[in-house]
């Protein structure tokens, strides 16, 4: 009786645990991060063009370690979260300063993206397994190719674009 | 004996808390909150003008409990920071993306400043106090004198600029 408690037991566990990590993205079959929208902030930017966001990249507790000891290549356990919003003008902001001058983050846009270090399973990308999720979702497939081959020309940064700011 | 040595302890441990403190800033006396950097983010801007900068909002537990359950006004105990660096466009960004669309932190810029809500001690400033950080070390009186005549227009979010970014 006391096996079979503990049996369904960790079949409910497991059972939370799968739906909790959601759909894997192709290609490298990596869930959403739980948590990460809590994780330590590495840098923002702003891209213009047609991707125009705001944008944060985070880091999971190994990869803010390795940037702030800089070191390189990214170590095993290593996850790059970047967020983005919509680059939207202040109104707002710009009547208390007077002239147009602030943009803030909008809805968020872009999805969310990740880079994962596993040096084993992802060997044959650099070591990095790659995912973009719009709205909780994983992007296609299609998306999904086009990860490693923008990546890879970084070779001098472990493939990652962001660097560290104090 | 006992006695002299628990006192020299706790000597001790409060010297170091104060030197761990660093200089108070002028009119609100805050002093350098440990750990800031470390915070969740609250949101990311771009300001043009002679700020120019890319910024980020962090906040610390109190702020960010806060932020998601839109409690306004904020509770005491809330400590917001917005960190900012210079806008620099990225030349090996641009690179990839074949266009000039990328840009990114440069160095820190325009300090790093605090709001610290404390409804009873900042009574007379909406509840709140202000900080700027240079390199570690508070501004001046001048530029302290600036904050609170900025934020007291923003009366409907509690005199915080920023909103939060899912």
């Amino acid at each position: 009786m006391t096996t079979l408690i503990k049996t369904l037991a960790t079949i409910v566990a497991l059972t939370a645990l799968s739906q909790d990590a959601g759909p894997a993205a192709p290609i490298y079959g990596i869930t959403l991060p739980p948590g990460y929208r809590d994780w330590r902030l590495i840098s923002v930017a702003h891209e213009e063009g047609t991707l125009n966001d705001l944008r944060a990249v985070l880091g999971n507790d190994v990869a803010i370690k390795a940037y702030r000891e800089g070191k390189l290549p990214f170590p095993d356990g290593t996850i790059i979260a970047r967020l983005a919003w919509s680059y939207v003008a202040s109104e707002e902001n710009d009547k208390i300063f007077g002239r147009a001058q602030s943009f803030v983050a909008g809805p968020p846009k872009n999805g969310v993206q990740f880079m994962v270090k596993d040096s084993k399973k992802y060997a044959s990308s650099g070591g990095w397994g790659f995912a973009q999720f719009n709205d909780g979702k994983p992007a296609d497939e299609a998306l999904h190719k086009t990860c490693f081959p923008c990546h890879a020309p970084f070779k001098a940064n472990d493939l990652v674009f962001t660097h560290y700011a104090p």
